[in-house]
């Protein structure tokens, strides 16, 4: 099937939402969790969280203003802090839920079924259920002008982690975690592991490694 | 295990590197295809493509100017046009392979054994291998300061899928393509789908619908 330019314009947005979606390959599975520093919390699903560079630590995420999770959005621009907790495949219905379009000062953590858990000194909820989580602390938001979305970026500067899922040289098995991945806009995902590999030379194949 | 601000910064640096690249979650896999326009060819796998919007249908990527990426960026800053082609369990090995550091008129089409294929129109080349790809338009390309990494976003001018892996509803079954995810630097995986669940709504409970 080819779809040129002019085939992709004329389709309905509603397919064209779930079909471009679906180009740019496996997402990653997060939920944002925030605060507005009187009490409400918000907690959000996101699947445009990347890397960017590991130092500084930076993670950057893109948020649509006009969706969902615009109440993240504003708390994260107003406290300057936020956590960031992989999805795993025990909370992956709970984690969806919070993507539903709730009132300002609902707490999706209430209505999802998920657990506030705090720690000294960081201003915004982590998720109790999550195996992999982090702080972090804003360091740019960004309007990007082709679309009027928003490029979030912030710098981490707590991760809690379950210590037997990390391998001597660094390497986090999130495998092992249960995080899943997702697909398009809806779809989810847990993985099978068909090897880590050896870093590229340009004279010999890559060995795996694991 | 907790790992603070001050003991994230005293790691060493290819620990650290390990480690921060397996916060963000599972990780797309893709290959982009450029050319020079004097018939050199590059080829680079690339963990950090992303969805930003579907109309216009943009993806982006962070690109790492003193990496072995750097033939690849300026091939589409030059040309203006370029391919992202989803690694699948059959070339998964070959496309790690396309990391090596070649010299810069080495094609890592032959290298990593990969086919170049041609679009009537489009200047760069495809994956033959590959069984979902398309074709992008340059629409921003921008340093960001934090670190020095640069965000390429293009408009997506021609998609070429297998047919029988479109939904009715547009999704595109990724698995069924044996598109791999990527965690960490080195870590490949196939996938098991959970579900795909319905359009969250906040009094009801989402459904599996596939």
């Amino acid at each position: 099937m080819h779809f040129n330019n002019e085939e992709l314009g004329k389709l309905e947005d509603r397919y064209r939402a779930k079909l471009i979606n679906s180009l740019s390959g496996f997402k990653s599975a997060n939920l944002i969790g925030t605060t507005d520093g009187k009490g409400n919390h918000n907690l959000a699903i996101v699947s445009s969280v990347f890397h960017i560079g590991a130092n500084p630590p930076l993670v950057g995420m893109i948020m649509r203003p006009h969706t969902v999770t615009r109440d993240t959005l504003e708390n994260i621009l107003e406290l300057g802090e936020y956590t960031i907790n992989q999805v795993n495949a025990d909370i992956w219905k709970e984690s969806h839920q919070t993507s539903a379009r709730y009132e300002q000062l609902v707490s999706e953590f209430a209505e999802a079924g998920l657990t506030p858990e705090w720690l000294d000194g960081v201003k915004a909820p982590f998720v109790a259920e999550s195996r992999l989580k982090y702080s972090l602390l804003l360091r740019q938001s960004q309007t990007l002008e082709i679309n009027g979305t928003v490029l979030v970026i912030g710098e981490i500067n707590n991760v809690l982690v379950e210590d037997d899922v990390i391998a001597n040289d660094g390497y986090i098995d999130i495998e092992a975690l249960e995080t899943v991945a997702v697909s398009g806009l809806d779809s989810y995902h847990v993985t099978n592991r068909l090897g880590r590999l050896s870093y590229a030379k340009p004279d010999k194949k890559p060995d795996v490694i694991d």
